[in-house]
């Protein structure tokens, strides 16, 4: 009989090739680029991670030029060859070729030049192609490297991974964007955020994280905002104060940079992008923040409850002039602009236990401590006009115990946005959801 | 002005009290258990990973036994002792506590003896906090290790992860077991699976893997269906044979085990778990696993194009029987049960390139090579009257190029429910949901 045996062919890296001058290789990927000189020509081809600079020459070649065209899938066998001027400081003088797959039409946008010229809506529609642009695809390999950095850093501090269910049968947010769908003759939603399930799984291993798909139905169409996306959460027991939730974040949030530094330095370097600098993260109050705003613009301040857009990207410039942070910590939101779960501050119930983080003029993060009491649990929510009844599997953790707590949610989409400097934030999503693109 | 500077305060780490004998500490965690003894009490703390032995008598407590309670949740100051009896090797001996919160009412279920003495009905409705049990929340910590081993394989085998959207314009699998929503006026899915932006992602990485929710509408109420699960997806570009991509599973399994084994001691041995072994796994036809299950257990075979649940529970058998694997490849299902985009063999169209994986009689993969061909991939939709228009974003990767690649699916819950032994995939899922579960 048949066996399988678990070989791994090993994979040839990129990098390594430098290490192996004069040696014959075997390479497959895709033809991204053919430059004909007038005696030889170079093919770039695509793999991976990379693009490698290989050179055609009648001399060595044992076949025609004619053969290979852009966007054909081959293994070529040739030798590695010492160049300076090639950016990964060899190239690869091509002997064979054979070809794996050929296209079917000619690409409909330019992807093989630096930068792509196209509309947004242009990439997005042809979104499977546009990302084999380098600079396209190392966005998405820098994502990677952030969701990698925010697992590394998490189990070290002993947070555990959990995956819980997205069709859910009550809204964690509130309010009217939720998608609804029919579950078998029953209303169900999908999850705005794994906000009940953290914090039922706080009771269990006392921290916890999901990076996972959130849902909002939210009509208006910003540069902002989409309607399905990846959260980063974190829930955390036995704080003693909503002040370590920050901490936390702001000692994730240099773990991310560094990481980044460490393992993605090809795509920074493609992307020219300088990180933000994470050191101390200074923190205001809403309250001082509307102040501020109002001081230092003369700005008359409309809404005492909630930030209109220009007011965060006001305070992001204020902040940098005199604190020189890209990031600034805003406490204390209203208690009328929070949802029912958050705990109120003891000194003044006007306000909340909670903060935002924002970046570059982006709110990137909100999170803040929890009611973990049953009675003040209860209470709130029959102030609000809601049902506990509806909530009751939710409260379980509340009736049976679960100790003080507080967490955040995080958009990887944005995040990636603000750390890339981007202005959209469909240009940092994969395969972007919004009112009017349910498609690729 | 306040900041934020990212100081996180070192964690105790249970396992290591053991080299702080004679030392004061602080740990958190909830009252598991209270055994009162003639002249002091054993009181066992809840922590994020393991059970504490601490001891209570007047003798060196500062406070009377009866302000503490099971289900509180406390901080406890006291000193490490050794003590031979307890597990991990030593004991606290209590000296203060601040209790940090108190449940409401009496805990229904009684979750701290060794095991649940309820039915699986009851664990899942009471979930948030029947997981307390040290077994029950054991399950879960080896699914984390599950998937911090894939991710960590993966990686140094350069699969890039990727995030897909889970609201679709298209079902990838077909058939009517998919869940419908209104998605602003137009009918939107969930993804069934990541198949089509996995191959997409084959374009640009080579190498991809998702690790995310995937929904089936189906009807049928089994101990392995869920309506929404967590599915293993890898997809690799540049395979020779489908084989490879066997070869790539079996060596993942392979880490999956030996990662388990290294950083899940505590969990396997508290559920007295015996890992499958992987070595070798046997290989057979679709036909030919047929053709044996018919010779040995003299089974008529009723239907030649799919497998009985009791034909899949048979085969394991026998390849255990016979070749002491708990794990089979069945290879080259019959094309007309596989999806369109499996590649047929071109020896004989009748079957596909394609294979399941299954341990220990359930099925827990399903895989194979992907058409890459843009005409070929045409002309099986319209053989089987569907129409190309409808699927215009997924078949540009066709049409632009792409190599020649495969790939698989595994479910998370049933690989987990497959290496614990388990006969009901609701035990190994967090918060399952079926036709009649919603909630919690």
């Amino acid at each position: 009989m048949a066996a399988i045996k678990g070989e791994v062919t090993p994979l040839l890296n990129e990098e390594d090739l430098k290490y192996q001058i004069g040696e014959a290789i075997v390479v497959c990927g895709s033809v991204y680029k053919i430059r004909r000189m007038s005696s030889f020509a170079f093919i770039v081809l695509r793999t991976g991670r990379s693009l490698i600079q290989c050179i055609y020459s009648s001399d060595y070649a044992a076949f025609d030029l004619e053969n290979i065209k852009e966007n054909y899938c081959v293994e070529l066998k040739g030798e590695v060859s010492e160049d300076n001027r090639s950016k990964l400081g060899f190239e690869i003088r091509i002997k064979e070729v054979a070809i794996l797959s050929k296209p079917a039409e000619e690409m409909p946008v330019v992807i093989n030049n630096k930068k792509l010229a196209a509309s947004l809506e242009t990439i997005l529609d042809y979104r499977p192609i546009t990302l084999r642009n380098e600079k396209e695809r190392a966005v998405f390999k820098l994502q990677e490297g952030i969701c990698a950095a925010v697992r590394g850093f998490l189990m070290s501090q002993a947070f555990t991974e959990i995956h819980s269910p997205k069709i859910v049968y009550a809204g964690a947010e509130g309010g009217a964007n939720i998608f609804r769908l029919d579950y078998f003759g029953r209303e169900a939603y999908l999850a705005q955020s794994p906000q009940f399930y953290k914090q039922m799984m706080v009771g269990v291993y006392d921290r916890v994280y999901e990076i996972g798909a959130v849902y909002r139905a939210e009509k208006h169409d910003t540069s902002r905002h989409l309607n399905e996306y990846t959260s980063i959460d974190l829930e955390m027991g036995y704080i003693k104060d909503f002040k370590e939730i920050m901490e936390m974040e702001t000692k994730l949030l240099q773990e991310i940079m560094a990481s980044l530094e460490r393992n993605y330095k090809n795509e920074l370097n493609l992307l020219e992008i300088v990180l933000p600098k994470v050191e101390e993260i200074p923190c205001v109050t809403f309250a001082e923040a509307k102040e501020m705003i109002h001081k230092a613009y003369q700005r008359e301040i409309k809404d005492y409850e909630d930030f209109e857009p220009e007011e965060e990207r006001l305070l992001c410039e204020l902040i940098k002039k005199q604190y020189h942070s890209e990031f600034v910590f805003v406490t204390h939101y209203p208690t009328s602009k929070r949802p029912f779960y958050a705990m109120e501050d003891k000194e003044n119930q006007q306000y909340t236990l909670s903060f935002d983080l924002l970046c570059r003029g982006l709110e990137i993060t909100t999170g803040g401590q929890r009611i973990h009491d049953y009675s003040e649990q209860v209470d709130k929510l029959l102030k609000r006009k809601m049902n506990p009844e509806l909530f009751e599997s939710y409260l379980m953790i509340h009736k049976y115990g679960i100790p003080p707590h507080g967490g955040l949610g995080m958009g990887l989409e944005r995040l990636t946005m603000c750390l890339l400097g981007r202005s959209n934030v469909r240009e940092t999503t994969l395969f972007p959801r919004d009112i009017s693109r349910l498609e690729p």
